[in-house]
C-alpha cells in the first residue's frame, strides 16, 4: 500500500483513528451488553457510552511503556471516561477486541470493493453494449467474434467476482466475544449476541482466543481471485493497443507525456499498470494461507501478516478496480481497424465454415481438413485469397457450387447468436 | 501426485480411460442434440450411441502422428463406429469437449473430497464427543480448555471447508459447447443446453474458446484453503504428542518400526507429513490463478498447468483428508496427562479469575493487575503455589475473603459453556 | 510430473532403482570407511561391496509391513549380503541415507540441467549471430533493435542462469553422515568426510538429523527463477508470432493439424505450453520454502513435499528447456515482416533523433518536445508520413535544415553499436 | 512495510529525497562522461554538478499534469541548474534513470542486510560459545544434543544467507545507460561505464530499456529464503519457551505486560511475530518472479510490484534480522530446565547405544531392535526407568555385562565431537 495506489475511502479504513473508534464500539457495547445481564452497573456503560473516546498520542505514548496495545488504549478510554471506566473490557481477552475488529475492518472494505466491483460491471456493461456490432478478432486468428462479446465475458466475469466478494465478505462477517481460550469463562456469551446484532455480525460459533483464520484465508484467496481476472482484462487491452493490432486505446489526455524520450509513444500504462497490481494481490494470498495453522488457542504470528496484508490487499485492489473501471469507461475503441485486422488473412477466418459445407457435403472429415488445409496454406504462406483459392480447386468445387463456397464468407453467420449471448449474460 | 499418497478411486478420474469415456460422452451426446434438431441424421447418433468405442493405444499412435489429442481421438472412434461418425463433433472446436470433460472431471473430485470432508467430520464429531470432559491446555499456558473443545473447532473448521467445496463445485460445474471462439457460429446454443443437462452441469453463460479460468482459480484457491486447515490440525496433533506435552499421540501400530536407530520413538508421522501435503496443496492455488489472464479467446497455456495440478492437487488432498481421518479416528488421548500438564503451573491458569475477582471487589484494574502478577511471577521463577502465594499476600486478602480466593480456582467455571458451544457447533 | 512433459534421462535419477542404487553406494562406502577406521572388520565391508544388492519388490513388500524405507531396504541388502550385513548402517540413522542420496540426485538433475542450459545457449547464440542485421520492432513501438539483440538479451540470461545452477548444484551438493541428531555420537566424522569424497559432495559442515533446507529452498528458488526466464524467451516469441506481428513463428512439422476446427490455425503451442510450464515450476518455490522451518532437530514435513517436487520440478524444468532449446532452433524468422512492421508508423520510431537534433540546434527541451508531439500526433492519428510533417512545419525547418531532418531517419544510426554489444555477451 | 516493522535506517533508501538524489547523482554524472567526450559543453556539467538540486513538492506538482515523474524531476531540476539543464539527459530514456537508481537502492538495502546478518552471527556466536555445553533435547525425544550445537546450526545457516546476500548484491549492481530500447543509439556506451564506475556498478552487458529482472527475481527470492531461516529460528525458539518445555525464553522487561487478561503469561510474542514476517516477505517473492516476462523491450508491470516490494521485503527483513538478533542476544537460557526434559523419558535417550551394543556383541540387527524396543515401550508406556528394565531382561543380559550397559547411560559420549563441529562451524 503506497499513496500512489490508494484511495482515500480504503486508506481510511486502516488509519489508526478508525481502529480505535471501532475498539471503543465493542467495548462500550460489550459493557452495555453487561449491563443490562446485571453484570455491571448500568451508571458504567452509560459513562462509557457519554464519555468513550481515546487519544492516540497518548496510547502510543502508553504502549512504548507496556507494550501492549490493549492496555494502552483502556488506559486511555479510561482517562476519558473515569472511574467507570473499571467495569470496561471485564472478563474479555485483547484478541476479542482486536479480532472482531479487524472483521468489521474486512466488511468495511468488502463493501467498498464491492461497490468498485458494482463500478466496473457498469462500465463493462456500458462499453458492451455499445460495442456489441463491433467485431474484433485476435491472437492467431481464429474466428471472428465481437468486442461487445469480449467485454460481455469480463463483465460475466466480474459478476462471479462480485459473487465471491459478497460471500468473502460473509465469511469474515463475525464477531468472537469468548475470552481469552474461546470457552466464555469470564464472559457470559450472551454478551457476544448482543455485540454481534449491534455491530451487523454473526456470532462465531467457536473461537479459540482469536477468530479462526480459515475465515481470512479465503478472503484474500478471493481477493487474489479476482487480481487475476483484472491481469485477465488488462491483458486483452494491452494486446488490442499494441501497435500492429490498435483495436483499442487507454484514453490519453492532453497534457500527458508518454515517454521522455520519444514523444509519440501512446503506451498502455495503466492496463500495464494493473497486470503488476494484481501480482502483488495475488502474492498475499499464500501467507493469508500460512496464517491459518496458529498453534494451540492462538499464537500471534498472524497479527504482522494481517497488519500488512489486511491494508496492502484492500487498498491496492480497491485502486486497481477503479483504474481498471476508468480505463474501460475512456476506452477509445477502432472498428475500422478491427475490419482491417480480420480482412488481412485472406479469408482464412472463414476455413472451418468451409470445412463443414465440405463434410456436409458428403465428404469425408479427413479428406475435408486436407482440402480447406492446403488452400489455407497457400494463403498463409504466399499471400493469396482463400476464396479465390478455394474456387480454383477442383476437388473443392467438385463437392461444393460457387454459390455455397460464396455463402461461406458471410460475417453475420458468426454474429448470429450475439443477441442470445448478451441475453444470457445482461437479462433481456 | 505419487503412488506413495494416493488413493485409487480419486486417481481412477485421471486415467486416461475416464478421460475418454468423458470425451464420448459429450461427443454423442452432442451427436444426440443435433439429431434431435434435425442437425444431422438420427442413424447417425444412434450409430454412435450404439457402438461409439476408443483404443487408448491407437488414439496415442495417431496423436504421435498428428500432434492433435482431439483429432486422434476421434479417428479412433471413427474406426468403432464406422462412417456415421463423420457427423461428430460437427461444429465443435476441441475445446468444447476438453473443458467439460476437466470440469465434469472437477466435479467428481470434488464429489470425492467432499465424502473424505464428511469423513473426517464424522471423526472429528465422535471425538469431540468422547472428550468433551477432558481437560488440555497449552502453549504458554493461558487458560483451561477441553479437548473436545479442540475437536469441535476442527469440525467446525472443516464445516466451513465443506460449505466452500460445495461452492468450488459449483463454480466448476459448467459445460461450454460453443465453438471455436465461443459465438456458437457453427453450434447450435440448444446443443450446449442438452449437453450441460444430460451430464449434470450448467451451461456456461458466455465462453470464449474455453470455460473461463476465474472458475478453476477459485476452485485450486479453495483446495489450498482446506490444505491449511489440514495442517492446522495436523499441527496441532503435532504439538499434543511431543515428549514434554504428551496428551494425544497418533495411533502406533504392532509391527511399526518408529526409527532405523532408535526403537522407543514414536514420532506424529502421519501429523507431520500431512503438514506437507498441505504445503504442496497450497503451492498450486497460484499456477492455477496465473492460467486466468489467457490471452484473447484463449491460449493454451493453461493446459501443461492443469495436467499437472488438476489431477496433483485433488489426488493429494483427498488422500490427505482420509490420511487426517484415520489419525483423528486413531488417536490415542491421555488425560491424565493433560490434568498433569494443567497441574505444571501452580495455579496460575487461575491468574485472570484471581484478577477479576480484586476488579469486581473494587480494586482499580491497574492495581489488581500488579497484585497478580507480582504474585504469579513467584510462582513463575521460584516454582511457588499460586493459592499459598495469594493468600500469604495482605494486599490481595484485603480484598478478598479465603473463600473467595479459593473459589477462583474451581475448574468446573471454565468448562460451564461448553455443552452450549457443543449445541452451536454439532446443533442439538 | 507427468510423462507428456518428461524426458527418461532425467525421470531416471528418480527411479527407485536409481535412488536404490545410491543408499546402496552410501551404505557401502560408509562401511568401506568403518572398516579402514577398524570399526568393523574388513571382511564386512569387502562382502557388502562384492554382494551388495537389493530387490525393489522385496523392499515394497518388507516396507509394507514395518512401515519404514530405510529398515526394509536394509533387510532386502542383507538377503543379498548375508550375516555381514549386519555391520551395514551401524551408527547411521536413516536421514543420513536418504537425505544424502537427495542431495547426489539433485546433483545429478542440476548437471542434466546444465548440459540443457548450455544447449538453450548454444541454440540462442546460433540464432542471434544469424539475425544480428535482423531488424524488429515492437510493442508500442519505440525504436528500431535488431531480431539478433533480442536473442543476445536471451543467451546473457540464460548464462546467467547457467552461473545460478552452478550455485544451485553447489548448495546441495554435500554429505551428513552424523547420526540421530548430528552429533556423531555413534558415527565417526572421517565416515562422513570418506564418503563424502567419493560421493563428489562436501561434508555438511553441522546437520541436525537431516542436511538444512536453506540449501534445498535456494535450489528450487533458482529453478523458480529460470522457469520464469523461460517464460520470458516463450513470450516474446508467443507475441512474434501473433497474426497482426507475426515477425517469426514456431516450426510447423508436414503432418501436424493446428486445430481440429480452423485448418489453417498454426498456433505457438510450444511458446504457450512453456508459459505454462514455467508456473508450474514457479510454484514449487513456495513450498520447498516452507520445508526449510523444520521442527527442532527435524521433522518429517519436508519429505512429502521433496517426494514430489523433487521430480516434478526437475523434469518439468528439464523438458522446458529442451523444448525451448528446439523452439529457438527451429525458430522461422521473417526479415521482411520486421521491416514492414517498422515501415507501418509512418518514420515515428525516428523521433527522439528529431527532438535531439532540436535540442542540439539550441531549442529548448520542452518546446522541441512540442514540436514533435504535435507532429507525431498527425501521423499517428492521420496516418501521415511523419518525415513529411515535420518538413512542412515552419517551427522545425527554423531550427533544422532539410538535410539534417533526413538524416534522422536513418535506421544504421540505431544499430551502429550491435558488434560492440555482441561483443560484451559472446566475448570477441 | 509499517513503521511498527521498520527501521530509518532502511526506510530512508526508499524515501523520495533518496531516489532523487540518486536520480540527480546519475544525471549529472552521465553529464560529465557526455563533456569529456565533448559530446556537450563542459560548463554545462559543471553547472549541474554546482547548482544541481531538486524540489520535492515541486516534483510533485508538475507530475501531477504532465504525468511522467522523470520528465517532472527533469523540470524542478532545470529550475535549480538553469539553461545549462537542456544538455542533462540527452540521449538517455528514463528507465537508465530509474533502473540504475533502484539497482543503487537494493544494493544500499543489501548493505544494511549484510550488515544485520553480520549482527545476526556474532548473536547467535556469542550463544553457542556460552552454550556449548549446556543439553537440549527435544521434539519426540530422540537423542542428546546441545543448545550450542542449535545456535551453530542457525550461525552455519546464517552465513551461508550471508554469502546469498552477497551474491544477490552482486546480482543487481549493474547500471544501464542505454537509452530507450538498449541500443546505445543516442548514447555512447563509454556514458555507462563512466557512471557505472562512479557509482560502483558494473555496466549491464545488454539491456532493453530495462534491466533484465531475472537479476531482481534473484535478489528478492534470495530475502525469501533468508526470511524462511527466519522462521526456522524463531520456531525453534517458540518451542523451547512453551510451558511444557520452557528450555529457553524471550527476554522479558519489567514493565511489559503479557496479557491484558493473564498477568503471568510470558509468551514469545517476538518470535511469533518473526513468524508472521517471514511469511510476509516470503511472499513477496512470487511477484518478484512473475516480473520477469515483460514484454518485448520492456512494459512497465514491474514498476507498480517493485514500488511496493522494493521497500516491504527489504524493510520487513531488515527489521525480522534486528529483531531475530535482538532476540538471541537477550535470550534467557535454562540448563536445568533441559536436564530435566532429558531425564523425562526414563534413559530412553540411550536406546540406541543400547542397540549397537548388542548387535556389537553379536545379536543380529533385527534380534537387538526387538529387544530394544519391548524394553522401551514398557518405559514409555508404563513410566518404568529404563536401565533398569534392561538389566532385568534374560535376553540382554545374555548378550551384554551390566557394566557394559550401565557405560551406554552416559550423556559425554553424545558430546564428545561438539568441539569438532564448533570448529567446522566457527573456524579454529
Amino acid at each position: 500500500m503506497i499513496p500512489r495506489y490508494s484511495r482515500p475511502q480504503m486508506t481510511a479504513i486502516w488509519e489508526p483513528e478508525n481502529k480505535f473508534r471501532i475498539w471503543l464500539e465493542i467495548e462500550v457495547t460489550a459493557a452495555e451488553a453487561m449491563a443490562e445481564l446485571g453484570l455491571i452497573p448500568k451508571a458504567a456503560a452509560e459513562a462509557a457510552r457519554a464519555r468513550g473516546g481515546f487519544d492516540i498520542d497518548r496510547i502510543d505514548e502508553i504502549e512504548r511503556e507496556v507494550k501492549h496495545d490493549v492496555i494502552a488504549f483502556l488506559t486511555s478510554v479510561a482517562e476519558h471516561v473515569g472511574p467507570e471506566a473499571r467495569y470496561l473490557h471485564a472478563g474479555l481477552t485483547s484478541s476479542d477486541v482486536l479480532d472482531t475488529c479487524f472483521n468489521v475492518q474486512l466488511t468495511e472494505a468488502a463493501d467498498i470493493l464491492i461497490a468498485d466491483l458494482d463500478g466496473l460491471l457498469a462500465a463493462s456493461s456500458a462499453q458492451a453494449q455499445a460495442h456489441d456490432h463491433g467485431r474484433a478478432q485476435h491472437g492467431i486468428h481464429a474466428e471472428p467474434t465481437t468486442f461487445g462479446l469480449k467485454l460481455a465475458q469480463a463483465y460475466a466475469e466480474f459478476d462471479r467476482n462480485r459473487a465471491r466478494m459478497v460471500q468473502a465478505r460473509a465469511e469474515v462477517a463475525t464477531c468472537a466475544i469468548s475470552g481469552a481460550v474461546g470457552t466464555f469463562a469470564h464472559v457470559d456469551p450472551r454478551i457476544e449476541a448482543y455485540v454481534a446484532e449491534k455491530l451487523g455480525l454473526r456470532p462465531e460459533p467457536i473461537s479459540t482466543q482469536v477468530i479462526p483464520r480459515d475465515r481470512h484465508a479465503a478472503f484474500f484467496a478471493t481477493l487474489a481471485v479476482i487480481a487475476s481476472s483484472v491481469e485477465r482484462l488488462a491483458t486483452e487491452i494491452r494486446h488490442l493497443q499494441r501497435t500492429e493490432v490498435l483495436e483499442a486505446e487507454e484514453f490519453f489526455s492532453k497534457g500527458q507525456k508518454g515517454s521522455s524520450a520519444m514523444p509519440h509513444k501512446r503506451n498502455p500504462v495503466l492496463s500495464e499498470n494493473l497486470t503488476g497490481l494484481a501480482r502483488i494481490v495475488r502474492g498475499y494470498a499464500i501467507p493469508a494461507m500460512e496464517n491459518v495453522a496458529l498453534w494451540h488457542e492462538r499464537d500471534i504470528s498472524h497479527s504482522s501478516v494481517e497488519r500488512m496484508i489486511g491494508p496492502d490487499a484492500t487498498v491496492t485492489l480497491d485502486f486497481a478496480l477503479a483504474r481498471l473501471t476508468g480505463v474501460i469507461e475512456g476506452l477509445m475503441v477502432y472498428p475500422e481497424r478491427m475490419q482491417a485486422n480480420m480482412d488481412r488473412l485472406g479469408g482464412l477466418i472463414h476455413s472451418q465454415r468451409v470445412l463443414l459445407a465440405l463434410t456436409n457435403a458428403g465428404v469425408s472429415r479427413e479428406d475435408a481438413y486436407r482440402l480447406v488445409q492446403r488452400n489455407a496454406m497457400k494463403v498463409w504462406q504466399e499471400n493469396k485469397d482463400f476464396l479465390t483459392e478455394l474456387l480454383a480447386d477442383p476437388d473443392v468445387t467438385a463437392a461444393l457450387s460457387e454459390e455455397t463456397i460464396r455463402d461461406q464468407f458471410d460475417l453475420g453467420y458468426h454474429t448470429k447468436h450475439v443477441d442470445e449471448i448478451f441475453a444470457r449474460v445482461f437479462g433481456d
